[in-house]
């Protein structure tokens, strides 16, 4: 009698991005083809679904609803951000016995490549022959050892296009309220504020005219002189800012003044404290604008490169799986070349696990330039196709003396 | 010698819409078309572009420039919200004379379709040969005497696929956030915020699970209780909620708390506000989101409907100047019957002038409805094609006992 096949679980970790479904779909797809993978099944809620046995079998769903699920944002297997606590890991291998699992795939973050890791090396130290694979997503593009991260494409594409569009509403309005913040997500990197950078491809005095990374520290005084210059020039100023930016010391921008009737520090985030800032400092109308989630949430703006990586990253886990690999993570590897194209392969887990890429010091530039050009470079191939072109009035004066 | 032709004045005024433009270039494009009408002049930001005489030939502008500004966000002859002085209106007739100006064409909300009014009943007064005519343009879409307002359409849709989007993302974090609050322009009208009761076509339960408009007064006590009812019944609640939102005794209800520490009252705005206090008085995790400006200026989503129609009513307003009516404002008539269809019509400018249309009762529902059937069918033709399928999981469990 043939080896019985073992089975796969799934589970989608942290914060949704507009492809993460696009990588579950790839190891639905790509776990077909083999015999020797018996049932795929998906854990709700990440690794909280696998410690409460919400198990579901993907197989089950119809091709239409797979095929469709590659363009729906966020997490169809509902994500959590589940600290492990003491014996987690061991119930964990229980219940993979059980359900006869045999080869994990953790589509997630740099905490859930340590959570497989760990998971990879208990399993191993019990003699339970498990095999582990990260597949990588995050908005916020820093996981070390891939050239970029699924779910960071689309996400640039939403804010470029977004500060794109403030830039023209601002420009019209200036009169009224020169001053824009939109804030942009990342704690700690700034990814993401830099694509922003990618809005005024063609035009380099379009929006945003600041930009501002957690890696470079900055104080309110300096952001108030920058913000009061560039209106002085241009008579408006769209800035873009992460949400983790930090003066000095070190302490977020945002935390750091104004307590409310319940002590609580900061209502809202950077964006509406430095707009405030604005108003009442500079005596410059300000508003802010806080995308939130819809930077990794937006249907209207997933990057066709981004959502097609995401489902062959998925795809090439399974398929490594196969090969006898574990513990690894499957990257993103840029060919070179002027044309841009992207092959997978792999790296330890261990390699991964529990760090972070900050943008190197190549890619960062002044507030006011945003990003260098090899950033833009990097950069632009993910977003999918150019952003749509604008007009701008060429605006020709009539003579004052007409006619 | 045969009469010299008038000229043609436009300006655009108030906040832009995604698609003020196109009603510029259908201006622009009728214009040509009659031998009657000599140039056509833009005034650069509304009616103070005339005071200052800044003023553009837009016949010189290319055909590719005007083709390509049909579809770009914001008002490229850039707005203010100027208010008339005394001797304004004097003086824009005097340099309407000095230009040989016969035509005004004012696109704008109901503040503007005043201007437009006084402006040609001064010129009458005076025997100065002024014909003037509004062009409907609003996102609040709260002008009366007319079906809707061009920019509404492209607004709808883009609050509509926010929400949906939002409601995926917030559905999938649910474990660790399960509360979002999304601010929707309109101070004193709700067509906005009900618009967003278009996200849940074909599945009544999805976000958004709860609608706030200005026209229902409402307390802090009973949002927060609206909240907890839905988060207990679904495990999350996503909130569409009108900047405008106002208690029983018309305060609105984030400038009713919290002053920092310059004694200014309110950063942020409501969403920001109800976020804090679900947080910290119901203990459940809360975001807020709050698109600002991108609700009027997203180019991804404008509705083509909403883009033909605002070129349409352009069009129409320069038919009307030749066929010798004066005073009056486009209008959008919606035909009787299945089909969606609309033509333009005219109605007297003191009609329009200073009103606005709140949300008529039978639009209006609770908040957990949002907006009555009435206003889906209403609002659904708007906002041009139907947004795209999301898919869900079937989720089939697998049996506790496998295998």
């Amino acid at each position: 009698m043939a080896k019985r096949p073992k089975n796969l679980l799934v589970a989608q970790s942290g914060g949704p991005t507009a492809v993460i479904n696009s990588s579950l779909v790839g190891v639905i797809d790509e776990a077909r083809n083999w015999p020797e993978i018996g049932l795929v099944i998906g854990a709700e809620r990440g690794i909280k679904g696998v410690l409460e046995e919400k198990l579901l079998d993907l197989y089950r769903e119809s091709p239409a609803t797979l095929q469709a699920l590659r363009w729906t944002p966020s997490a169809a297997l509902s994500t959590s951000r589940h600290k492990l606590q003491p014996g987690d890991l061991e119930r964990i291998v229980d219940v993979f016995e059980r359900y006869n699992i045999g080869y994990f795939c953790y589509i997630g973050g740099n905490d859930s490549m340590d959570t497989a890791n760990r998971l990879g090396e208990l399993a191993q130290a019990q003699g339970y022959g498990l095999q582990v694979m990260g597949i990588p997503k995050t908005v916020d593009n820093d996981l070390v050892e891939t050239d970029h991260c699924p779910g960071y494409g689309s996400a640039a594409r939403f804010v470029a296009a977004t500060l794109r569009d403030a830039g023209l509403d601002t420009e019209a309005g200036a009169a009224s309220t020169p001053v824009k913040f939109i804030e942009i997500m990342g704690r700690h990197a700034g990814w993401l504020a830099a694509a922003t950078a990618l809005a005024r491809e063609g035009r380099p005095d379009a929006a945003p005219q600041l930009i501002y990374v957690p890696e470079r520290p900055v104080t309110l005084a300096t952001i108030l002189s920058d913000v009061e210059r560039v209106v002085k020039r241009l008579g408006y100023a769209v800035v873009a800012v992460s949400e983790g930016i930090r003066d000095p010391e070190g302490n977020f921008l945002a935390a750091s003044e104004s307590v409310d009737a319940f002590g609580h520090q900061q209502l809202g985030g950077v964006s509406v404290y430095l707009a405030d800032q604005v108003t009442h400092v500079l005596g410059l109308k300000a508003r802010f604008e806080k995308p939130d989630t819809m930077q990794r949430a937006c249907t209207a703006l997933i990057s066709p490169v981004d959502a097609e990586e995401a489902y062959q990253v998925g795809r090439a886990a399974v398929r490594a799986l196969r090969e006898g690999y574990t513990a690894q993570m499957v990257n993103l590897i840029r060919e070179p070349g002027p044309v841009y194209r992207v092959h997978t392969g792999l790296v330890p887990l261990e390699k991964v696990a529990n760090r972070e890429r900050l943008l190197p010091p190549e890619f960062m530039a002044s507030p006011e330039e945003g990003a260098t050009e090899a950033f833009l470079a990097y950069a632009r191939p993910l977003i999918g196709p150019p952003l749509p072109i604008h007009a701008r009035l060429e605006r020709y004066p009539l003579a004052r003396a007409y006619p």
